[in-house]
């Protein structure tokens, strides 16, 4: 006879569960077991935590540790073979779901001039942002977009892309930033290969940017009735500038500095249903307090160098670091420099907490916001 | 005994009012009169027509006959004791209402440097479109902007507001746009003053501008509950850039050429509930073609020249010169150089259409889609 | 020369036009004139009111004294010739535009056993109010509705629709609601006649009230994109019982009793863009507090007997009796009867207000909430 | 060394991955673990299934199986023991998560005369579905509710709520259900204990049904910012009786017979924001069509008997048994008898894939629409 135990999670709390095994019970959980059954108060106090407890853990990957092994890569698989050649990064604690954080996975994609990939699309919404080299597109539903340095891009659920490299261009690098994993588990995810493996251009290039991507105009007559943005790229330029704009008006987020999100100019909601972004812009020698909130986020330094805490323990970054904070766990961020400023472009599923009305946040109490570091 | 006569709209259409006047008819309808009561079909073809018959004309009022009248207020009254010194324009048709078109009010304000007229607030929605001068400020719920040449500001519905012009600024003018006789004629209309005659400024100046004037970025963290749009200044510059982007990616609408709708860059909406604005670029030599809308508009040429034809008449303009096109009235525009580009400006009263359900429009089908022009 | 004033609306109030007559500002003011254009802070004070002033005036139309008109009209006119055989409401105050108050029509209407009046379609939206009489039917785009007494029914903007009363039925008469002086005044006003006259019935006979009229419950699958309600019966006894039950679970509104609104069930929204109804039961003895609201009101007695008190001055009422409520005017409601309830259908304007963002309440605050009543 | 594969899930296709272990390969991959990373081409194909592939297997927990041991454990455990006395229903696919079908929980709780259970709120979204017994009551932040057989009742998100059983009660079962799961997948499940572990009752018994609970009406000026119906139990006999009316308006769906959702009455929606629920009615003999969702379903069979096909097996079922559907499985319903009708609730997890914008069905083409039956 099994020696399995039936009481392990067993809180002596009012209102919790607080069972102990008798022989009894025990012959009633087995013939429970055989119904395809089982008593609530086994596991009720292990189903319905106090609070969230990430199975994620706080990483960082830097880039010059990383970049090699992307770079080697490029004569080691052809993006025909590969599909995309791309470096995932896998949590400790969701290798098993291929994940960088939650539901998250984010990985960094290498071509070089002249190669395209083939078009696809899929369940999962997708997203890029660009780190290095020059003659990187993408191309959306027939929109070609030209992408530059800290370019973030979209490729949302449901559309057809692909992605290439022109020939006078160099080696490119960029981020790439999905939910596949998400999709997965909400037994939600679809996958299509375009029949023509690749698509014909059929706008203007950077067309979107040019039609939506203007502050507070939209096109007269232009309808949009999908459930992601119309505007597909959101260049670095014009982000860094709003970025220091909107520093000259506001204090900012105690927690995040000057800080924005990316968002569908069409409705002001998040770029697609599933994820969303952020700039934010940490001013010289800014530390931020600490909060936490239900949602998982993967970063990437864009500009500077600092720190974060991340769960009671630091993390240093600089340009093209990427770490990532687990729902629910405090965090704050370090600005190193004492004179230039710090930018953190990020992702998260805000959107997808949101719309099922599960988002929210605390700030850090005590210590005057800041957590212990745990060394 | 009165030889009125009941029957004057009697129409020989199946399925509308017919009823020809006999004296027992006549009996019954003055005996319903002393019911405060009458006889549909005496007034029904009246009140049912087949299309809207607007009771505005078209017009075009030219700046070069109308700014030394404006100018010439600026000694005749002081903002004390005028409230604004305003030069409005009115309808022939819509004089009872002070009305420019349909149930929207226009007129050109005029202050000089160190003026400053007093705070309040009312149910209308207002803006203002600059026309000259250097030093306009407008204050809204303690938001301070600075205002330059083609700048479109707001003051909407139920906010505290003032205007002025700094001490070293010049005198200035510009055009005010408001639905003052739509909210009389809704019987909704409330007026209050200042308690403290001005607001302080509580905000870092054109703060709005900076926090919500970027393409496709919101501020994190910021909410927004009021039917308005935060953002309250829109500048020249960009806008005009915005055109001429779009313009790369577009051929933009038959009707309008390169035309592009102010809104709330946090829900993509109109700017204000009753009324929204637009600005237009038509391309050296274009020729729009004609259609219709319910909806009244009002138009400053803000670059360039041009004339317009509506209800089959022409209307020359150029910088600065206003005109109104009424309520279902056929109307296409001409830019009158061959090299230049030019601009309208308009506001209009779409958003209360669209809200109540009543917005349409009709392209013109002879013709090529234009009108004849009557001489 | 003239001798008309131009300072007739002077306020001797900081911040209000306080401007007097000269014979500079006289000459000034003929050559605005001539310009079509005039000086702001010569109306200023009459367009910008403190508040809103109705141009209507609250009246009562007794159904006693109504009712044989409305029969005699049986035999003077044919609903060939007449389109619609209605008597309608006049205002004394709107007379010109043939409302019963603010923007708001209503009339009765009568039909005779075998009769159908011809299909047509509008801008206007419209409502039927079941008065009396057996077998009345209306047609909405092929949903045949049979209809009783105190039945609410819809004939939405733009829909096709006819009325008519059964071979086996007996004389009807209902109340008819429009918002067609709004559709005039706005110049937003389109009819179309039906091509055959009338129309097919297509559906099952109260297939909305089946499918839409069921508490809490929508069909599964079934999509609605129309801008008014699916359901288009509101029948009257659910709709009294829920006025029951609702008054066992609460206390209802100081100001107008156990009150509900008829809702569009897809949405929980009003029935149409532009009009709104409500049914609301004033227990046995029952005197509501005196309110205003922006906003134009129609009521009819369904049930009971009692009086409202409107602007300060008394107007009793019983079963079938119509009275209408100003914008902005203080009204509030007494049951006569200390053993039964009473019950006010009403429609109003509201959805169109609130659209607009204008709709705004205020309780009379001083006497207990109760108006003096003149005599 | 290990001889660990990475070219499992290899597929021969055009633009998916098709990459052979190689001894150079095999380092890099393991280079790349060390970094906390991968490549993607070896898991491509795994994590980016053509379509969804259910973790989930399809199962029916016939109730004369299950009752004794339900009722067994009103012996074994007090309430204040357990928490909740609860057996729940374990997919064999999904234990590890306590899971029925998917993210969604299900349970029979029973409780005895007298006995009350501790208030607790917490993120997961409940309900309860009646299936025997008197003198069930529920309380939802101070609304106390009777509950009869087969009434709907929530306990949405964030309420407090408690159940009990009145002491002139008999003792009562019924089904528990919940998205705890869904919760814990998405790290954001919060519980709490009420403060004094018993509510007061603050309102009218059965107060929301007789506010929320009519047809197409709303208490006017009632307003409601939560995002869950305000309407917290929905009766059995007048959804039955909602179910026969659509039934003679409509031939209702290919797929679900009569089939109505039950929503929020204040805006339409979904009663819950992650949960949804369904009554369906199979008339006498009806064998629907087979199709496939993405989403996870939970049924009770309310009414009669029957069977369904679900992924080609086919599953018996009587009053009181349950079963579920995993997403993107077809299924398809048979009502067992020629004579009476058949009812089945379920309840779903499409709020949360429609918020999500993963919502697609599609149906079985080949075979008139009817699965091969696999024996």
């Amino acid at each position: 006879m099994s020696t399995e135990s039936f009481d392990a999670y067993r809180e002596d709390v009012a209102g919790r569960a607080n069972v102990s095994d008798t022989a009894e019970l025990v012959d009633f959980y087995r013939d429970l077991e055989d119904q395809h059954a089982g008593a609530l108060w086994t596991v009720a106090n292990k189903i319905e935590p106090w609070e969230p407890k990430s199975q994620s853990v706080p990483v960082v990957w830097h880039y010059d540790r990383l970049r090699d092994h992307v770079l080697r890569a490029l004569d080691l698989v052809s993006p025909e073979k590969a599909g995309r050649r791309v470096v995932y990064l896998a949590n400790p604690g969701r290798r098993d779901v291929s994940a960088a954080v939650g539901w998250l996975y984010t990985g960094l994609q290498v071509m070089g001039p002249g190669e395209v990939a083939s078009a696809h699309r899929h369940s999962a919404s997708a997203l890029r942002f660009i780190m290095e080299g020059s003659g990187a597109f993408t191309n959306v539903d027939g929109h070609k977009m030209t992408l530059g340095r800290n370019d973030f891009v979209l490729t949302p659920n449901g559309t057809w892309h692909e992605h290439g490299v022109s020939e006078d261009g160099s080696v490119c690098i960029w981020q790439d930033g999905l939910d596949i994993p998400l999709m997965n588990a909400l037994e939600a995810n679809f996958y299509e290969v375009h029949p023509d493996l690749n698509q014909a251009v059929g706008y203007a290039v950077d067309d979107s940017t040019a039609t939506w991507g203007n502050a507070a105009l939209l096109p007269a007559g232009e309808s949009w009735s999908k459930r992601y943005s119309p505007l597909l790229k959101y260049e670095w330029e014009p982000t860094y500038e709003a970025l220091l704009r909107y520093a000259r008006a506001s204090d900012g987020s105690p927690f995040d500095g000057i800080h924005m999100n990316y968002v569908n100019p069409f409705n002001g909601g998040p770029p697609m249903s599933t994820i969303g972004a952020s700039m934010q812009l940490l001013r010289p020698g800014e530390h931020t307090k600490a909060h936490r909130e239900v949602g998982s986020f993967v970063y990437q330094c864009a500009k500077g160098s600092g720190h974060s805490i991340i769960g009671g323990k630091r993390f240093d970054w600089k340009e093209r670091d990427i770490f990532v904070v687990p729902s629910w766990m405090w965090h704050e961020h370090v600005n190193g420099s004492a004179s230039d400023d710090a930018c953190l472009f990020s992702f998260h599923d805000l959107p997808a907490m949101r719309a099922l009305n599960l988002y929210r946040s605390e700030a850090f109490a005590d210590n005057g916001g800041h957590q212990p570091v745990l060394s």
